[in-house]
């Protein structure tokens, strides 16, 4: 087995002690998100079950709960193995589970905590049927983003197999809009929800018409938790990036803002290793910074430019030659889902120092 | 600490019981890899010093050298010592290492294995010597990548620093041009490669002019090696991708095919989650094959293209709804490097069973 890395820093370190490149949470930005959401949520009156797979931490799956959310999600059957492990206790698999021997993980995993799963085929059910499974299970609906969930038809159908199946609990609706959280544009985004929210509201309506109780009906993100927990249809919100937030949700436009006030908590710190005429060259690169939504920004120093990443390295325009050699820079990261998964450690910063390191318990759980 | 997962199969496991998405080699395929490299390293007349920063696995590594590679290369420290900790001795860091922790690390490194290092700026030797390093340094050259790198004026003064410094031996010129590597038009990649090469011919002799001597030019890589290796110029070859080959290095053309005749031994094998109309699903996304050099290609079943990945689903189009439930998709990653540092095996495959596993020895290794 590999040898994971030991932490990039010791609570007491100052910032400038902490090995590159590094994960680096601001403790009051972070906590303020986590306060911002658990309001929203009180607001919307709807519960708010925060995505774990944003940070895959049980410290910060740990605090959301303490703020109020009524438990996790994860994408992943290990992921929820992984913060069982540390004591969270409630938490909903907002995926499909395939296959025996995964099954099986699911069966032992649920009689150790409240475990909910989704399914969006008829094979799935027959198969925790088949193992036994006594469980919660969602049906998962496909509201606009054509890629997992079932039709209106299959989700009436799947919630009576459901109903009807010996063991299981038909645990209400997941219809989750990932296609919409980036749509940058407030107006093209509320119109493309109108559409998923209507559908949402139909089916659950033909679901309860069949004489089947649908009292909850779960998903939104951080793009659009405002509108789908204002809509009534939802009553609970799924929401995982505003803890962190990233340079492509920061781009999503909520009136003035990014979508519900949060702001920029996470930042990859990377070191100059090079200089040349007009660029620097940063430790941090594909390895440690994911590129699928874009670049990462520079938050600092001012002046400096991200040019692109490769495998170990970020190539930096720095017309004005600030940088030198063992300078520091703050990067956004594009996207911090993946982000995040790259790495072993959180490095907590409060007040100019190093105040904590939490593990990524879940990095690596795919699967 | 983060729990890192254990193995997704066993030695003699079949094929279906791996546990997805896993990072599956062809053994054969692989090893036949190693063994044309070797040749090639041979047929031209040049040391093959591996690069590491590919499959950041001792177990790969060995097979390399045991088939005649004169050691290896990595790209960041950390990488060096976790592959020396598992019995690797002879590495050259191909990249700047800056800071006093780090120059710390690397003089305490020097002192348990053959480690040489690049520089590309004075402060760099600098720190070496009041770090009291006894240590082989390499001068850097931009030779077009215009990424690390000094000029050729800088590189001169560089060797004469490091030739004049207590402690440190000049160990030759690093000449990498990363860009070249992924040029797929033959014609295109030869004639950039004339540049380089004669700027970095031309470098090497005004460093002997001076007196010192310059008996070792490193550099070249996957897509370039056989252009610069046929060249005189260069003593040493660092390829590292020939050992996998990736959706992009196969767009490369080198005559007829790959460049080297190398062939795909790397894959990622996913499970199918979900199935809709004209799609299915599988469980393998962003977390787990790396998207920066384009998608990941479908190399089984037939007929299955990947329309996109998200952070834990690979949507596929499956126009005649071939794939069902539980059924494995084989991905050709689109990038090799940043892919393996996701994952914390390999699954060493042969004749259809599991016939190894080993860790991915420096996974997240990235300071």
């Amino acid at each position: 087995m590999s040898n994971p890395p030991e932490a990039p820093a010791r609570p007491g370190d100052p910032i400038a002690a902490i090995r590159t490149p590094a994960l680096v949470v601001d403790l009051d930005l972070f906590e303020a998100n986590v306060a911002r959401m658990a309001a929203h949520a009180d607001r919307l009156g709807v519960a708010l079950r925060a995505h774990a797979k944003t940070h895959k931490s049980a410290d910060i799956g740990r605090a959301q709960v303490a703020a109020g959310a009524v438990g996790l999600c994860c994408q992943k059957l290990s992921e929820a193995e992984a913060l069982v492990d540390e004591g969270l206790d409630d938490i909903l698999i907002a995926n499909q589970v395939v296959g025996a021997a995964r099954i099986e993980r699911l069966v032992a995993l649920s009689r150790r905590a409240r475990i909910a799963v989704c399914v969006d085929h008829p094979g799935q059910v027959a198969a925790l049927v088949a193992a036994g499974a006594e469980i919660e299970v969602l049906v998962e609906l496909d509201c606009g983003s054509n890629r997992c969930g079932t039709t209106p038809e299959g989700a009436v159908a799947l919630a009576r197999m459901i109903e009807d199946a010996p063991g299981l609990r038909f645990g209400g609706l997941q219809s989750y809009y990932g296609r919409a959280q980036h749509i940058y544009d407030p107006d093209e985004r509320a119109r493309a929800l109108e559409v998923s929210i209507a559908l949402t509201a139909r089916v659950r309506d033909a679901i309860r018409a069949e004489g089947i109780a649908c009292d909850r009906v779960t998903g939104a993100g951080t793009g659009t938790f405002g509108i789908e927990g204002a809509s009534g249809v939802y009553t609970e919100i799924q929401a995982g990036s505003y803890v962190f937030m990233d340079a492509d949700y920061n781009r999503v436009r909520d009136g003035n803002g990014a979508p519900g006030g949060f702001t920029q908590s996470l930042y990859v710190l990377a070191t100059v290793i090079s200089t040349g005429p007009g660029r620097a060259v940063c430790d941090a690169g594909l390895k440690a910074s994911s590129p699928d939504s874009g670049l990462p920004q520079v938050a600092s120093p001012e002046g400096i430019t991200l040019r692109g990443l490769s495998d170990e390295h970020g190539t930096l325009d720095d017309p004005e030659a600030r940088l030198g050699l063992d300078d520091r820079v703050w990067l956004i990261p594009g996207h911090c889902d993946p982000t995040v998964n790259l790495h072993d450690w959180y490095v907590g910063i409060r007040g100019g120092a190093v105040e904590t390191v939490w593990p990524v318990t879940a990095r690596g759980r795919l699967y």
